[in-house]
């Protein structure tokens, strides 16, 4: 992990390969890598498909090791979506593998001159480079399909779809999950683009003949892990909702609070949502001989995944997050698990991430393109992408290009990127970190929702404006180290309720890498992460006008709550005064 | 001219007029009341196609008067396009009409709540605003030849195609000319798209019974009119180049001159250019009994426009101007006057910017969706804007859109606004006013080509840095300042080179209204709209950094100078410091 592997892919003469030490960036891992690389590297005013754009692929500072929920990968490059800096991260198996070959970070420069498709192999001996054309246009699934003879069912794989190819700003970069099914996305801004603008279809890990990473004190290591394990297994979030219903527990909770946006953001109930809960799901899918209660990645003890199967009891797509079920059930007017089911498994395989494209396709029934509510329609408009159609190019660019095409006001993006599941007047906590963050509209960056829904952590009332930039700024603070340490964000409900568990975090990556990390030492490294990103926004021309939420948020009221976003301009503005 | 009409489309229970002295607009016409307007009424972070935005229609101070070229009018809102503020204005008849009938602007305010479309008609006695469905989505000249016979070959008409009501980021506003053609267009910046969000579909202005405005000293603005009407007759632009060639003379020069970009800014020479000349073209339109000289609305003495007939002598479109020449032409490697016209004339029909077009097929273009040079695939992209299917709401929303919905990096865009036909690494002046206008990427926000090419107001080499900013600077102060009185920009160039013709301008002001301007207040009049517009997109959330040029202008160099764009990014910052 003390290596970084660079590839120039515009290197004359075909892609050249140089593995350097870490350096500057030792002691930084996942996000904390990503944006580092990005802000010191990359020009901020550069195109995002352009040569001179950098895509980032890093493990967390635990990824790799035996401490539980350390899988997260984390990838970095100037958005084609936001414009902005961004880090996406994704669960599966490839940050464990990544780190386990000793890289701590891919980093892919340049740009080819021609059109060629490539395909990077890497093992514990080599870095292969070879041209595959024959991969060109292939869904995430049939592609894995392809590689799978051919490299085994221990490697871990990192590739784009369809949309990634075609450097669409909604491409995601998938990871395969433990049955190498591609379904662990970094799907946010468009990432899947830069990796289409290298030229590169997949990243293919091997981890065979390397070893779990090595603790400096493995006694403490052991110890520690033992108190984290605990702490996430007796949490009722981590240890019962998670595990039981997945991240779609949500779906019952967030509409019975007025926050569930349905039909483009027009109120806050869905009168089909008990039909779309998690509990329905699970139901489901134990029913259809799936799973309800399954983990994205080795070594996970929430298990807050699952297995989703068709009527017919063979395997559709893994189980989809909340906000999936959200973006293409509620906010398309959709009441109907098994439609949600095949749009996550076509964003899955085209390449897309399922928040964009639910809010995509919401702004296109808004503008009566289909109607809410129109199941075939919603998996035709995912169709049309595949096929890169006019329509699906449209689409497959995102919300706020689909609502400049159709001619649409009400559309719900920050910084380009659309909002995710929770609506920010019913909500308002959430709309501080949708408005502030610098990777645009994003739950994960400062998940408020934990404080103002689930009293995770305290309790903020989600219906006042007192007390929400303080909480967002903590939570974005803690969310930026937790991005570094390869961790699954879903600890934070345990390290927030349990001063135990976090200082169990701690220990563990003081155990590991020899050192006497304090608590202020992770608040210090949240907030120099959070400095960089915001650094090169400001050099890219980012304002505090783009710290704002759409006009509509502070215009027309919500129901059921009858309100509208309640935090002022002005206190937006000091999120990041600290 | 000393009322605003103000038209709430928003109104409950349908449009609201509300009639309103200037008041604190006093002295103000053209673009310096549309900017005031705009920048005192309008939330600059509204959403541009919201009813928080405006539509202001405003003459210039001089318009509706005997003075001659004094036809521009000047059309401002926050641009969908940009998201900045907008003025974009067009000659035609409508300026003059809207004078004489006493008003200093039309304020299209609010939106309305259903899917109506308006028409509104004003003469002396009334203001009449009607449901008018049957003009849904048609074409401006099918509109205009629908309108006629109910309001006479006498009025003039202003209005929207297919492309404003579908709200589309390209969309212009079109002004019928003295034929009642709907050919002068404000073209930039998608006010179209505004008047589409406003449901408006026409306006028509019928100035019988109404006099010619008097000036407050009749004598003395007689005598300024004569000498101003012999400066402009006497100067070789003016008076030679444009009469003779119309505005198209300039396709042999800047192609000589190797800054006549070519294939979405490829290369600086088209070897087609000699077949698409204003020379070859005022002879085949002399040929097929057409005009080669002519004028867009009563009262010019430059007659830079002309009539363009098809192959069988049948009027086709108006001698289309030299950047629709350069936009259809060598930007999409077109070399055929019929297929540029044709072109030019759905262009009009659909009530698209003819720059913006040329610039979006020249990256769709690149993009391979068809060739360089398909002269049927360039018409048929056209006609896809006119079906309004995605393909065509890509095209109708402009290059940067196209660039994303493509993957394509080479997008020659400022402010997400398409360059117009001169490559500012050729010609460094007119670069600076690209990269700095906050109009987005506008040659004729201050026309360096003047001074950089043409050598009128002096020279300052084209190829260099040095001297180029202050050429722009002072270019956009004069260009604002005459952007207000209603006169064509082109008297520019016998204003730059004739202090007589300046101070004939000044004198016409003077006594028309019976002021005692100096040349210093034009100047600071300039200075002053500028500014409004500057602080309104301020605080829309623009900076610095996107007073810059595309980053291929300043890495990859133009044939055949090979030269890259030669201005220093902190000079840049310096236009407007006065």
């Amino acid at each position: 992990m003390d290596t970084l592997l660079r590839i120039d892919m515009g290197a004359k003469g075909g892609p050249s390969i140089k593995k350097e030490p870490v350096g500057a960036y030792a002691g930084l891992g996942g996000r904390a890598l990503t944006s580092a690389i990005i802000s010191k590297e990359v020009p901020p005013l550069c195109h995002a498909l352009g040569a001179e754009n950098k895509l980032v692929i890093a493990p967390g500072l635990l990824s790799g090791t035996p401490a539980s929920q350390s899988g997260r990968l984390s990838i970095g490059c100037k958005s084609p979506l936001t414009g902005g800096i961004k880090e996406s991260n994704a669960g599966g198996q490839a940050a464990q593998v990544l780190a386990r070959l000793g890289y701590a970070a891919i980093v892919l420069e340049g740009a080819p001159a021609g059109n060629e498709l490539y395909k990077i192999v890497i093992n514990k001996d080599s870095v292969k480079i070879t041209v595959d054309n024959s991969l060109r246009l292939l869904g995430n699934y049939a592609l894995i399909d392809a590689l799978k003879p051919i490299h085994g069912d221990k490697a871990a794989y990192i590739s784009i779809g369809q949309a990634g190819e075609m450097k669409l700003a909604a491409a995601s970069i998938a990871c395969t999950d433990m049955e190498l099914h591609p379904t662990r996305h970094a799907g946010r801004g468009g990432v899947g683009a830069v990796m289409g603008s290298k030229g590169v279809k997949v990243i293919v890990l091997d981890d065979e003949g390397t070893k779990m990473r090595e603790p400096k004190d493995p006694e403490k290591f052991r110890a520690a892990n033992k108190v984290w394990v605990e702490g996430l297994k007796k949490h009722p979030v981590t240890g019962g909702g998670l595990p039981s219903f997945g991240t779609n527990v949500l779906t019952n909770i967030i509409n019975e609070a007025g926050g569930f946006p349905t039909n483009n953001f027009a109120t806050g109930q869905f009168a089909g949502a008990s039909k779309i809960s998690g509990e329905t799901m699970a139901a489901l899918e134990t029913q259809r001989g799936g799973l309800a209660t399954h983990g994205c990645h080795r070594g996970c003890v929430i298990q807050c995944s699952g297995i989703y199967n068709d009527a017919k009891g063979n395997f559709l797509t893994k189980q989809p997050e909340y906000e999936t079920v959200w973006a293409h059930g509620a906010n398309c007017g959709i009441d109907d698990l098994d439609t949600i089911a095949m749009l996550d498994r076509l964003d899955d395989d085209i390449g897309l991430d399922t928040i964009e494209m639910g809010a995509t396709i919401g702004v296109l029934m808004h503008a009566g393109l289909i109607k809410f509510g129109d199941k075939e329609g919603a998996i035709n408009l995912l169709k049309e992408v595949q096929k890169g159609s006019p329509l699906g190019r449209i689409v497959g660019s995102g919300a706020a290009m689909a609502g400049k095409a159709f001619g649409v006001e009400r559309v719900p993006v920050v910084k380009n990127q659309a909002l995710p599941a929770y609506d920010p007047r019913a909500i308002n906590g959430i709309g501080v970190t949708y408005a502030t963050s610098p990777m645009g509209a994003d739950h994960t960056a400062g998940y408020a929702i934990a404080t103002n829904i689930l009293k995770v952590g305290g309790f903020v009332d989600p219906l006042k404006s007192e007390g929400q930039i303080e909480l967002s700024r903590n939570l974005q603070i803690a969310t930026a180290a937790i991005d570094s340490t390869g961790m699954c964000l879903f600890i934070a409900f345990a390290v927030l309720d349990q001063p135990e568990t976090f200082q169990a975090l701690v220990d563990l990556i003081n155990a590991f890498h020899g050192l006497s990390l304090t608590g202020d030492d992770v608040t210090a490294l949240g907030k120099s992460i959070l400095k960089n990103e915001r650094d090169f926004n400001k050099a890219a021309g980012f304002t505090k006008e783009m710290d704002r939420l759409p006009k509509f948020f502070t215009r027309d009221a919500l129901a059921p709550h009858n309100q509208v976003f309640a935090v002022k301009d002005e206190d937006l503005d000091k999120v990041f005064n600290w």
